[in-house]
């Protein structure tokens, strides 16, 4: 089967390549629509690795797909050939201590799309267990089915953040991550967030949504800005979604008391941390690891036209163009947001 | 001062009363703007009591207002004369043990407006403390202003249903306080609200809010309606806000496994309850008492423009015809939702 | 293979039985050594049903079990043949959306041993998976692991009411389940347990453990000695374990403001429920349906020593004396706690 | 009044200083009986500052006292001359926005004993809110009465952690905080807790205590020893109270997925903090500032002898020995957990 394989480190081919396609009991066969570039794929791409996670054998890139189901495997219910379907990416053991607790995520044998050795979907079909397959709701698009995947990280940040409504949040980083946790928090019942990066593409972006306030912090102060907004008693809630170790210099002083901070971007080197001055408001900090039980409510928020995320797809590739568009992601453009690719 | 005071049941005079305005250390003194007629005053002037508040010298009625500051007590440094502001009605002993853990509404000594045997605020000016007197943000009108405190009781349940993102709701009842139940879970993060009630009237008003579903159960199964909705799955929560006994027989059906069942509306009797269904998708029930910590939230989610709720004031009076809007408010006429008095 | 077999509604053979014991891929097959005789067991031998569960034809019972592993399925790595373990009787569909979300109690489809029409365990030998059968820590006795599954019950309602460090609850019912559940209280954080029931003997065995007030509630008022135990302000917790409808009439009382009701027994019918009253202590009510991840914390419990349920076994017989265990169980005597039968 | 003053850096007095002893309403007046000393009280001693926290006049040490109460003030109705009691040391402005959430510990203007420039309570008498003070059940002892306060820092720490009943918890530290956290936890629902620290005399006081695992770790690796204990799971909760900024190395390690990390020992300078890491098990932190409603719930543990504090009383000083308390506490004897003086 043709597929967009990542041979090594810089070496990205489209090509046939022998993938299994078996479909077992409570599996589905899925032909894929559209495929959503990630950070990640382009990061295997130019760096052939993701930490401990390195590319040693040829890869097919790709995880953040949708599709329509082609063949049910038996014990299949919920789905039938024909539905519209996006998927979640990640496959834990359901059997583990962490999957019966609810934690599939944190499943420590996980088996993740596009993640070293395991190959992604850039490809034309895929087989994957129906319990992490979701029919699109109508009116849904393949499109916005890709988008889910994201999506799901920052709807996740604001599960993890518990807002109460009516809540002020800050998102610092206005990258893609950054604007889609913008979006679920909203949504998740922020009242406005206010929306921080260096760059003004981005700042733009982000500010076209209502309840967004971005804040360009080469010319202003965050930490006046939300103090401005919450006549100084400080955000609910800062999502940390820009992974720059200096978000972390003074974080404490968005919050309010009691406050929660939720941490998503990945620094690469550990960070500075103050400890003292964030247990002198004793704020509670919430960690995220891609997502779990999430990608239903995402659409559910996308069906109801409570998020939007079309604006956030910025251009469309064809699959034979699939190297042309990791070349532009790995360009790194501050005005894309998500570049998507169609079989 | 002049003002509307209930002699007893049936009998309602606007006219001079004796009203204390000793402006205390952390007091602020309010001249009233607008004051919101609640079912609660109604009851007052139809029936002479709720429950074991019985109305036994006359008590001025009025507890959802809004107006501006025109005194300040001593230690008062949040507020200043010319503030528009409205007030949250019950006032705790701040030190009681109670007040302390946060849950300030059930402290059992809490002093509330318009409760016997406590005076009301439909009159000019009123004294209160600063600490439950709340600063309307540019934007929000006298009339959205005294619109919080009922707004506050459907804000309270959507905190205690600790909704996450995307989740479906089901509010029984679409009197005021189903309607502003649905705004606050729909504000809080719920992706869409279905709101059952046998009136066609108070269906269409709700109805015309985005992400409300209006179920009416004289011609639609409210059950297969939420069936329907989410695949057989069932609600994440349902808000029974109608108070009628009959709510309660197979609410269960409604709910998924582990959903959340809020109970708002106050049967005068108790209900049959039947536990072992509740019990067999291990719902969790809470219970609303007014609120606590949520006056801040709502006046965001209004300034924000999360939620609106003008479209919800069917027709102001002024103050001269307050006795007439209590009779009209009496009418119980189903398009009427708020009634609201101009001082 | 030789089973305790319910042939209909007061009719108990011990004979043989023919039952599939296919070890599959995750499976374990297991040499059954002690099972507890449970009211559920013993309500279908009385009664040949329980709500909408009717034993239509033979079934054999138990599913309160501890044993040997003989034999491990492919897959399998956390245990090996000659493991001393217990096993929870509940197999849910983990691929189910309620099991994703690690409630996999309330999966529709779990399947529970000698609830019809599923065979129980009262038999030498019984296959079951791996990810529900839990290794007996050195120390923890085959009899102790045959009182895991009612002890969980009691467990679940500790987890459900989120009980804080010092609360104080109250457990309205002294039978096995009223007891283990004020045990799993107390080692959950409790600072003390009142436990309430009509019988002597009942509140003598509670009363043995450290930490246990009974009250006899034919002797003395219960809402007075919760009164007096906290000075007033009433329990943090309070678990309904009788099922008696009569225990709701004034349940609120017991309570603290903000405090938490959870229902643990089941009422045959709906029982009278006082909203209002409710309400206006803001409760919290939970509701348990069996239990879900706490096997394992029932386990580390009883090996450090946190809980002893040795004394709670009342006899032990021969599984040859099977009948006559059913048939002592039956007469519900009150200083009978546990009977178990060993294989 | 006598009081133990320091008068700078290095100098402490046992001296007359004039001190307020007026009682407002709602306030009573104590005669102090137990004082403890505590790390702070030491650190001011020998620093002359904690952080921004700086000696700049005279100030009374002893913020950990129990008493006897000998005036009340005008609307005290819960305390009554004679009573025995022991005092919250942190009063806020009750009409916060913190307090009325519940988080009076975080209100910024809370007023804490012998914190720079308020005095402590080393003197005869003292006049503190009645709701901050609170009456020792029979059988609790002065010098228990004083333990409360530190114990709080513990049981605020197990609060935070929300300890499931079984819960396995470590606590990295061994100082007198580490143990009484781990008593916390203890009696606060976990099976069992591993207490690590390299001085033996330390972990040997804290391994008195059935439940606790000491780990020496110039013996033994920590991390070890929580697999071995867990199976290779991890812990559900650590505790770090060490504030030893090398306890951050590889701290997840000690961690389930899913699992708790609470800071409660305070690095003078900020840690590295090794955020991906963490993250990759979704770890959730929360930190602790002193404590909130937590006394009651100390007494409660006390009293009920879920918790025996009376061991770690290492020594008790009468009042005119004071300055020598001092003195034996600035050594820093890592056998001395707590030393008491007695007026």
């Amino acid at each position: 089967m043709r597929a967009l394989v990542l041979e090594r480190q810089h070496e990205l081919k489209l090509r046939d390549i022998d993938l299994p396609l078996t479909v077992g009991p409570g599996d589905v066969r899925i032909r894929i629509h559209t495929v959503g570039v990630c950070g990640s794929d382009v990061h295997y791409y130019t760096h052939g690795r993701i930490g401990s996670f390195v590319v040693e054998s040829p890869m097919v890139l790709g995880h953040e797909a949708a599709g329509t189901v082609v063949e049910v495997g038996t014990g299949v219910t919920g789905l039938k050939p024909g539905d519209r379907v996006c998927m979640e990416p990640g496959v834990p053991d359901l059997a583990s201590r962490a999957s019966k607790l609810g934690l599939y995520n944190v499943d420590p044998d996980v088996v993740f799309w596009a993640t070293p050795p395991v190959h992604g979907v850039l490809t034309p079909e895929v087989v994957h267990p129906a319990a992490f397959t979701y029919r699109l709701p109508d009116g849904v698009s393949f499109a916005e089915g890709a988008m889910v995947e994201p999506f799901a990280v920052g709807l996740q940040a604001a599960v993890k953040a518990r807002i109460q409504p009516g809540d002020t949040a800050v998102v610092t980083g206005a990258g893609p991550i950054g604007i889609m946790t913008a979006l679920a928090a909203l949504a998740g019942g922020c009242s406005r967030v206010l929306v921080s990066d260096l760059m003004a593409e981005k700042l733009a972006i982000a500010g076209r949504y209502p309840g967004v306030t971005p804040v360009d912090i080469r010319e202003a102060s965050l930490a006046e800005a939300v103090s401005a907004a919450t006549g100084g008693w400080g955000a609910d809630v800062v999502f940390e979604a820009s992974g720059a170790p200096r978000a972390y210099d003074g974080i404490q002083a968005l919050l309010r008391p009691g406050g929660c901070l939720v941490l998503i971007g990945m620094p690469v080197e550990p960070v500075r941390f103050d400890v003292s001055s964030i247990a002198a408001k004793e704020i509670r900090i919430e960690t995220v690891f891609r997502y779990a039980n999430v990608f239903d409510r995402a659409l559910a928020m996308i069906a109801s036209g409570k998020v939007d995320l079309k604006p956030l797809i910025t251009e469309t590739f064809p699959f034979d163009d699939s190297v042309a568009a990791f070349e532009r992601a790995a360009e790194g453009r501050p005005g894309d947001v998500k570049l998507q690719i169609v079989l």
